[in-house]
């Protein structure tokens, strides 16, 4: 059944304003439970001290503003039979879902030993906030969640990430006041003009002026509501204002209103649905969005020690803080939890009467229960093509050119030509850039903003897989929303800039880490990122784009959340990538250049090297069967493996007789212990790897220090030499770039001399040569403003072929 | 003088015209010679493949529309004697800024090789973007920048961060419409209701809508012009707007329209600033801001190889990228060069003419010779309390209890009051969460969003030294902007929010960095964190709010600019702070509680102990004089050090024999090498401490894997074993906290156990009653809901007094 139709405007009759109240009056009085009650639940008996938890942990403040939306919202899912879910930006709203999703019976079902009894109702109070109990916010644990609130500012990207593909869905999503002043979120709004009427589903905003955040008062209820109706039209929208509870304001009139508002505005929603539909819209529309202004705290106590609480930030939190210890506080906590009337609402076993619960759908139609909000239940794993078919041909190590992310863009066409509803890119306006252009052969960049017929040939339409805005945060939110209501996606980034959304990833992984534990709640795709345009490579830009530490960033995570893959080549990134769009629960962080490069592995050859994770390139070393090696070269990243392969070849042709062991790593977490990650080498696959004495040069991609903190409990691990980016660069050559941070071929093969034992003193001449080297190639750049040929025409063995790589400029922004 | 005089409007001359546009004409070329000039600077020959750069780096699209400004800003600034600086969003126009400052004559003046002549232009051209050069972007190497705008966003908060507290500033901001759908940017037009027009500067947005970005079209150039104006509204500022250039439009035109539109923008600025000054501005003024509609690339070839160049996406960087491989682009390039009429720009000597130049201003009121843009030069050092009479009565160690975070506070205070214009504090809504209420004694929060007769006890006012707004983004960029001209200033905020301005860190730690080799930057004030509201105490909220990663973060960066203090009580925290607030030119991350905790140092002891940055508690160990210890207990941060020192007191209870050395690390960066930190300590200070063979257990407050890459150099790192936080957390007791992530006293006297040779055998019975202790513990934490007394009313050896400690709830929001 369609989710939008149009129905005639009917006055709302006193059972339905009765059913609201009620409702909101069980949810409210269910939220102040939880907060402060141990025992006594449905206040059976006079409150006492006893009763109270000896810890008051939680948020009030915001409660009944969400609790009072729930309802309203149940309201119009019935009557229109939609389809919805309820995002709440100010997650600490916490005991509120709890409640609604008790209210409407999910949370019995999900939780069978929270019954709808007293002693369920006991239970559901004593464990919120509780050791061992739930946690404050609407965490993973919470029916009916995709959106923790914890970190504010993301409530309307997970929204509209949600409503994509979603043509049926309405995603009614609060935003706090507070909220609204973050970054992230105040551009968010601008989210509407990457809707597809047609395709997409429909996020209602309702901006929740409450007047406070913790200790202050908000910016947007304090400016004229002139001011604040021309800020959200600006930003596209129709705002409609509902206003009410202020000075003992009987709430039944601003259930009164709020209903009418919210049967005009699904209304102006069918209205569009159905232009869409029709195709008559021409215009992006001007989608409604609510702004409710209600007191925040709104039915607590109106003062606290002369302080007032209600409509007054000091109810943000816990507005008695001493209940328990405070006879007159104890007394004024029974006051307040009696004036929601326990007695009316539950029935003698002790649970909620029907007038309490009328209002809620049935089934999945809950918004706690709707499988949208538990993704992994509508999950389809996507239909990939066969990665092989886009293997670049290596006629030799290094035989051939290609520029990685590119090819990685023509498997990507077909992904999405084979997932036309489910699979979506995202990123900040540097999809071409990052070379996945390939894609726009099959799709376009979703764009309702308005289009010129100058952008005939730039891929912009009302609907495609590709979504662009220069804000990391929305790319990162809207993935995050994609992919936790079940579907697939990758973010492409700048390396640098994706330091933009390290706490987005944080709370990202902090869900996923709890979902784990979580019966009820089904495995998502993983959010796998696409970082180019690295470190090693920002000719145009310098040292402002020049930050390899979101690796970094990462790894502190879980490590059952987290995988790090630097594939070094073409195919090595095709194998990674398709084992990456096949996993779930996992953030995959690949590092991958855009520039032309050598390739150095066969596409079966990179499949081995991936599956390992890591190896020897037998190829490039010069160890003799049966023999430890004198010394393992090994490196991490496109460019150092360059560095390194070179390395290796200065030392074959200049100390023939050393035995050297070349080895690169894909799988960053292979490193670690296997203690430590599950991808970690046990100790004696490491060691036949490293060796557990020789010296192990390593050239990283990152900051070096990353290679120390995963091997430090490796045998060896004081024999391992690690070169990486020592935030050294600026606006200058590639491999003065290298060179700068002493990564480059030259300075490797020091560090070889430097580590083997007795070499350095035998090889003089080479250590001279080498410094000679990197002299003349700095020089030659100061000279010629390019790097010296002896490095940009090296190519591996006879692989001559491959000599005319270089850089395609250009595009590198 | 006064920079805001009324002026009668007056026709803009043709005299004017002419000057405004050549200034114009000659910034262009100087632009676009930066980008592919090696030779032939002023076109005296026919342009050869040899003059031009083998590679071309920078960005052309955004650079006419900054000349533009900047030739206008001049003209104002000559006529108003106004005093201002020039900040680009779009920092990747930096070629126009070096133009600028060149044809200022401030270019020749700092860097005295590149001088007015034809081989300074030659000079100026080569080093742009070259290997030894300079930049691309608007770096700390560009006179008259406190932007690089590499990452962007910023903009507007660096610029409101350079208005507050100088009355007399105008700082004219360019927005890149591109930058402008970030979401740092899109919350920080919000700044203007955190001006104080009487006392603060004036920030005058220009936003820059040449329609695109590197490719796409922008938002905001791209929705209906009525919806940008109520959006602009919305923000609360009186929208103007200047369009033009398009399809050839004659430049003069343009000019004139936004010549007549800076004079009543400027006009409108001055009656603001007079009615301020005189007392009778009621309401918050709807401060101008121009929108100006110009053509990215302006001037450069309309078509390059039949695409679109100007007015298109494809001006973004180096329009013609094959300018010197391609005969056809030589020529088209050497045409867009002329179109300029180098001729007539420079004289026989190569000298800019008069008329080229006639609009600079002289001396210090050149945007680019400007010493507010050089803060270092203004700043002046604090007046700073003695905080030796801000120290706690500690009569034995753990012998009184407080705040840290309060304590500090006092001194705060008492640094305002001494310091009424050049200090101040931003946080995100947190100040008072974080204990440092006792500002508000002196000061209040500055606030022109409106304000309600029930603030009057919430310290809002039109003035304060307190800024705060929702924003993370929007704390660090004012306190950046406020740094960068010479003031000083802390930010507050939640340990683990500051997630939230990772990159905006790393952009400030790489402006630091390469201001210390520019001979002319001065230093600037320190970046001061106060992170509170740490990862162990996050009982309200569990999960997302716990993250103590920022200082793995912050240790990536170059150790000469990176400091990081974990004072693990008030005395220590109040020495830590005097430090900070004197240092130049360094970023300090201070985690300090805010619960009542003991207090460990008398101040005379903290003194000494943070000017080691770590120390021996001797009173805390069973050292055996001239022996070594058995057992090293090291800690750093308020909670593993309480931890530590109760699992030492068990241990000097249990197993009295046992020789146990405690010590605590108050400056992290001691930990590293002297090598790798110039705070770092020399092998032999190392083992004086931690010894060299004995085990070590290190209880640290983040991650564990942090102390293990600071010290994996260090003599016996094998023997250190760190317990610190893995991630374990959730809405939950301290205690239970501390042992889910194995940091607990309990936890610890075993690991001693475990790494003390034999101990484990002989001790057994302890062991066992360890983990006894711990499940006692947590079972006692799941039936009270509170951590067992023997915790809370733990004590350390006679310091009964402070048993009391505890929590004190209900404001940890
Ligand atoms: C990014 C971020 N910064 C700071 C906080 C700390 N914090 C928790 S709640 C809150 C105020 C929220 O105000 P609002 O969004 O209006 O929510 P409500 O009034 O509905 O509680 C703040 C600042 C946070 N959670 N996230
Ligand atoms: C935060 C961030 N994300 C991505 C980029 C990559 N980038 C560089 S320039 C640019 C487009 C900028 O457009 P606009 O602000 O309109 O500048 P202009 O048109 O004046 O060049 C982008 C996306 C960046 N510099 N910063
Ligand atoms: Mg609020
Ligand atoms: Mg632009």
């Amino acid at each position: 059944m369609n989710s939008w139709q149009y129905r005639e405007p009917q006055p709302i009759t006193p059972e339905a304003l009765e059913q609201l109240n009620t409702w909101w009056r069980a949810a409210n009085y269910l939220s102040v439970g939880q907060i402060y009650l141990l025992d006594n639940p449905l206040l059976r008996e006079p409150l006492t001290r006893d009763h109270i938890k000896p810890r008051l942990l939680g948020h009030w403040g915001t409660t009944p503003g969400l609790n009072f939306i729930y309802a309203h919202l149940n309201r119009v899912i019935r009557e229109r039979s939609l389809n919805t879910i309820y995002v709440t930006g100010p997650g600490h709203g916490g005991p509120g879902m709890v409640a609604n999703a008790y209210l409407d019976g999910t949370y019995s079902e999900v939780y069978n030993t929270i019954e709808k009894t007293e002693d369920g109702v006991r239970k559901l109070f004593r464990q919120f906030s509780f050791p061992g109990g739930i946690p404050s916010h609407v965490a993973p644990e919470t029916p009916g969640s995709i959106h923790e609130g914890g970190e504010l500012g993301y409530s309307l990207s997970h929204a509209y990430g949600a409503a994509f593909d979603n043509p049926d869905l309405l995603v009614a999503t609060v935003v706090g006041d507070g909220e609204a002043e973050t970054g992230p979120l105040a551009t968010s709004w601008h989210s509407n003009k990457f809707v597809d009427p047609v395709n997409d589903g429909v996020v209602l905003p309702i901006l929740h002026l409450n007047g406070y955040k913790i200790a202050n008062p908000s910016l947007l209820a304090r400016i004229p509501e002139e001011e604040l109706l021309q800020l959200m039209r600006g930003y596209g929208h129709t705002p409609y204002v509902v206003s009410g509870g202020f000075d003992g304001e009987d709430p039944l009139l601003v259930h009164a209103r709020l209903a009418e508002t919210l049967d005009l505005v699904l209304n102006q929603i069918a209205q569009i649905k159905a232009d869409a539909a029709a195709g008559v819209l021409d215009e992006r529309p001007s989608w409604p969005m609510i702004i409710l202004r209600t007191p925040k705290g709104w039915t607590c106590p109106k003062e606290i020690d002369g302080h007032p609480a209600e409509d007054n930030w000091r109810s943000h939190q816990v507005p008695l803080a001493n209940a328990r210890d405070t006879e007159a506080h104890t007394r004024l906590l029974e006051e307040w939890l009696r004036s929601y009337k326990p007695e009316e609402l539950f029935d003698e076993a002790g649970a909620p009467v029907e007038l309490a619960t009328a209002l809620a759908p049935v089934g999945d139609q809950r918004m706690s229960a709707n499988p949208v909000a538990n993704g992994g239940l509508l999950r389809q794993a996507l239909k990939l093509p066969d990665f092989r078919d886009y293997a670049v041909d290596v006629p030799a190590p290094g035989g051939s050119v290609s520029e990685a992310t590119a090819v990685l863009g023509d498997w990507l066409r077909d992904v999405i030509v084979k997932n036309p509803t489910n699979f979506r890119i995202f990123g900040p306006d540097e999809t071409a850039s990052n070379r996945l252009q390939a894609v726009f052969e099959v799709t376009d960049k979703q764009w309702d903003a308005g289009s010129l017929p100058i952008d005939s040939d730039n891929h912009l339409a009302r609907a495609g897989r590709v979504v662009e805005m220069l804000s990391e945060h929305q790319c990162q939110g809207w993935l995050e929303g994609y992919l936790l209501t079940g579907r697939h996606g990758v973010i492409n980034s700048y390396e640098a800039f994706i330091h933009i959304v390290d706490s987005m990833f944080n709370q990202h992984a902090k869900w996923l880490k709890s979902s784990r534990h979580i019966p009820w709640r089904r495995p998502v795709s993983s959010l796998n990122y696409l970082l180019s345009s690295h470190v090693w490579r920002q000719d145009h830009n310098g040292s402002s784009h020049q930050d390899p530490g979101f690796i970094d960033h990462v790894v502190n995570k879980k490590a059952d959340v987290v995988r790090v893959y630097l594939p070094f080549d073409a195919n090595t990134l095709l194998s990674t990538y398709d084992h990456c769009l096949r996993s779930v629960d996992y953030v995959n962080v690949v590092v991958a250049g855009k520039q032309p490069a050598p390739n150095w592995l066969t596409m079966d050859e990179a499949i081995a090297h991936c599956t390992r994770g890591l190896g020897i390139l037998d190829w490039a070393g010069t160890e003799v069967a049966g023999t430890a090696p004198d010394v393992v070269l090994a490196a991490a990243g496109d460019v150092p493996t360059l560095e390194m392969l070179a390395a290796a070849s200065i030392l074959r042709e200049k100390v023939p007789t050393l035995r050297v062991r070349v080895v690169n790593v894909v799988d960053l977490m292979r490193l670690q212990s296997a203690g430590e990650h599950p991808h970690g080498l046990s100790d004696s696959e490491y060691d036949a790897v490293f060796t557990s004495g020789q010296p192990v040069i390593f050239a990283y991609h990152g900051y070096p220090w990353l290679i120390h903190r995963l091997t430090y409990r490796r045998n060896g691990h004081s024999n391992l030499h690690v070169r990486g980016f020592i935030e050294e660069g600026t606006t200058t050559t590639p491999f003065d770039m290298v060179m700068l941070n002493d990564l480059d071929r030259y300075k490797l093969v020091m560090d070889v001399l430097d580590r083997v034992p007795g070499l350095a003193e035998k090889e003089g001449a080479l250590r001279q040569e080498m410094q000679d080297s990197r002299q003349r190639a700095r020089s030659y750049t100061r000279e010629h403003g390019e790097d010296i040929p002896e490095v940009t025409e090296w190519a591996w063995g006879d692989a001559g072929a491959a000599a005319a790589f270089g850089d395609s400029g250009g595009d590198n922004v």
